[in-house]
């Protein structure tokens, strides 16, 4: 696949529907996976995104250790994997191998990019100080790719306990919003 | 309508797939609803809920002056309202009215519920430590209401500048995740 660059000043339409994402993390040779609802833009740019990321979970230390992740974004055609990833912990198993995914080396960070994945996002880990209180972990974007080939993403959004709603239609509405 | 009272504990399932949201605040008699796309569960029970509420809104003022507020889910047969509250401030106009929506009575906070909306998140402020750096403001669902007519909602899901993702088809996979 082609990976194409693509601006930070647009991520926060690619993250503000609410996906399910998969956050990628790696220490000494040894990737992780992580899959995660509950997430939000905090600011545009640089883009600021706020991760809740639970300190029973595998991917709490390894990122805590390296300050580093990239944040993927799947669609439905590998909802299976996702939630694969879900129900596993990176302390016992390689999920990369577990759920056949493919790791490519980022461009500026030390975790991989998931190349099942139609958008990737390098993040380095910018503020800890949320973290005792909430597990909520602040970073940055710093390095953006999406698929080209994938014009219309059919995300997969979280209603709890395994329920997904898939992306539908797309409207267009008269705003000023950003 | 008759509006049924929701557990907290299932509203995670409501927040986490990402809808457009409308939040309302009241002060001197003076209701608002501010159009809302950053937000992130954080806790499950009580049911946290953080929210970017950028610093020029009006509804700003208001949730730092009365710690209350209500999160409103709109679906998209309301679609061009929601937009009509985004592209104006409540400094100036009375959105209630000139979006022809209905202000109901909250059971706790002073700020009104949207009767055209079909889950009304009554919230209490509880953590303005991160608002300075980032406008993040902690929220608590400390009563929570759906219209249990609405089987399936169909939420909007901003993708940046007017375009909205609607929510699509429904499903299930196996999960241990809650």
């Amino acid at each position: 696949m082609a990976r194409k660059s693509f601006p930070l000043s647009k991520v926060y339409g690619l993250l503000e529907p609410g996906p399910v994402v998969m956050v990628t993390t790696a220490r000494d040779g040894h990737p992780n996976i992580m899959t995660m609802s509950w997430h939000t833009m905090i600011e545009f740019v640089p883009p600021l995104v706020g991760c809740v990321i639970s300190d029973n979970s595998h991917t709490f230390g390894m990122l805590m250790a390296t300050n580093e992740c990239v944040i993927n974004i799947p669609s439905v055609e590998i909802a299976e994997k996702v939630v694969g990833c879900g129900n596993t912990s990176g302390a016992s198993i390689n999920k990369f191998e577990k759920f056949c995914l493919t790791p490519k080396p980022a461009a500026v960070v030390g975790a991989p990019l998931i190349e099942e994945c139609f958008a990737n996002l390098e993040c380095r880990l910018i503020d800890t100080s949320m973290v005792s209180r909430y597990c909520l972990f602040v970073v940055e974007i710093i390095k953006a790719w999406i698929d080209p080939a994938v014009i219309n993403p059919q995300t997969i959004h979280h209603l709890g306990r395994g329920n997904f709603m898939v992306a539908g239609e797309k409207i267009k509405l008269r705003s000023r919003m950003k």
